[in-house]
C-alpha cells in the first residue's frame, strides 16, 4: 500500500539526495528492484538528463566549460520543468512509485551552498513553477572523505565532482537542508557496503510503503 | 566615434530584434559590414547559440519537443548568460560594437506575451542575472503577413515559427516593449528590399555612431 502525504497524489514521489559517490544511483536501483520484486510498478528516474532531449542538456551540464556562475542553475531548472511533465507527473498519474535520483534539494546544495546563489531567489523561482514536492528523500550522509576514495576507485569525474572544496559547501548543504525540512528528509549513513546501506534505506522508507 | 548610454562601457551593445521573418540577420548582418568598412570592430553574434556549447542549447529550443511551458524560458536565460559571459562582455570590453541578433525583447515578447508567462517575474530574474541593457535596440516591425510570405520563400521554418496566433501575440509583445522603452528601442519599417530597410536603420543609429 501507498501512503502518500500529498493531497491528490496517486503515486508516491521518492528522491535521493547526496554528494557524489554517495551511492545514490546504485541505491535507488537497489529500491527499484525490490519494490518491483514486492509488486509495485517503479519508473526510476535521474536528474539531469532523463527525457526525450535532456541527454543534450546532461552533456553541457556535466561536460561543458560553462563560465557564468547561473548558467548551471537554468540549465537543471530547464531540465526538471520538462522531467517533470514528461516522465514524473505521468508516473504519479499512473500510480507509479517514482524513485528520482537527485532534485531540487541538489539545485539548492549545488548552486546555492555550493556556488554561492541566493537561496531566498532560488527558492521562489521553485514556488513560481510549482515543483510537486516529494512524499520523502532519502539523504545519503557520506563523508567527502569516503565519497572521494569511492569516485577514485570507480576512475570516473565530471565537471562538478572535481573541486573538493565545493564538495565541502555541497555537503554542508544537504545537512542544513535536512535539519529544515526534518518531516520530509531522511538523513541515511552512507558508509559500508550497498547492501548495509540499503538495510538502512528500507527501514527509513517503513512509514511510506507497507 | 562610438556615443554610450551606460556608464563604464567601452564598447557598444546593439540589439535587433523582431519576429521571425522580420529582417534582423540581414540587417544585423548589413550593418556589421558598413560598420567594419568604416573601420570600426565589430562583433556580430546572436541568441540563441552562439557560444561554445550554444548549439546543443539552440538544437533543443529550436527542433525539441518541449512540453512545459517554463522550459524554453530557462534554456533561453542559461544561454544569454554564457553568450554574455563568454562573447558579448568581452567584446564590449575590448570596445567593439556588439550587433546582438536577439536579446532579452525576444524574451519577453516569446516567453510572456507568446506564451503567457508573468512580465513581473521574468523581469525580475533579469534583474537577478544583471544583464546589461543594450545602448540602443532596433526593433524590425513588420506585419505577420509579410513575415509569413518572407518565411514561405525562405522555406524553412522552426518549432517556434510555425504557429500563426502565437506569433501575432509576439507581434503585439514587442509593439508594447517600444511604447514602453522609447529611448532605447527604435522602431524601424522593416517592409521592402533588404538596401530600403538598411537605409532606415542607418538613420535609426544616427545619434549614437558618428
Amino acid at each position: 500500500m501507498l501512503v502518500s502525504s500529498r493531497m491528490h497524489r496517486k503515486g508516491l514521489f521518492i528522491s535521493f539526495e547526496g554528494i557524489d559517490g554517495s551511492g545514490k544511483s546504485t541505491q535507488a536501483r537497489l529500491l527499484c528492484d525490490h519494490l518491483r520484486d514486492l509488486g509495485y510498478s517503479v519508473t526510476l528516474t535521474r536528474e539531469p538528463g532523463d527525457w526525450s532531449e535532456g541527454g543534450k542538456l546532461r552533456d553541457v551540464l556535466l561536460n561543458g566549460v560553462l563560465m557564468h556562475h547561473k548558467t548551471e542553475l537554468f540549465l537543471f531548472l530547464a531540465d526538471r520543468c520538462e522531467h517533470l511533465v514528461q516522465v514524473v507527473i505521468p508516473a504519479l498519474s499512473r500510480g507509479d512509485i517514482v524513485i528520482c535520483d537527485r532534485y531540487t534539494d541538489s539545485t539548492v546544495a549545488y548552486q546555492c551552498f555550493g556556488r554561492g546563489l541566493e537561496l531566498g531567489f532560488v527558492e521562489r523561482i521553485f514556488g513560481w513553477c510549482d515543483f510537486p514536492i516529494p512524499d520523502m528523500t532519502v539523504w545519503l550522509n557520506l563523508s567527502r572523505q569516503e565519497s572521494l576514495s569511492r569516485m577514485e576507485g570507480r576512475g570516473t569525474s565530471d565537471r562538478i565532482e572535481l573541486d573538493f572544496d565545493l564538495m565541502s559547501k555541497i555537503s554542508e548543504g544537504f545537512s542544513e537542508l535536512a535539519r529544515r525540512y526534518p518531516d520530509r528528509i531522511v538523513p541515511v549513513d552512507g558508509s559500508g557496503d550497498p547492501e548495509e546501506v540499503f538495510g538502512r534505506v528500507c527501514d527509513s522508507l517503513k512509514g511510506l510503503i507497507r
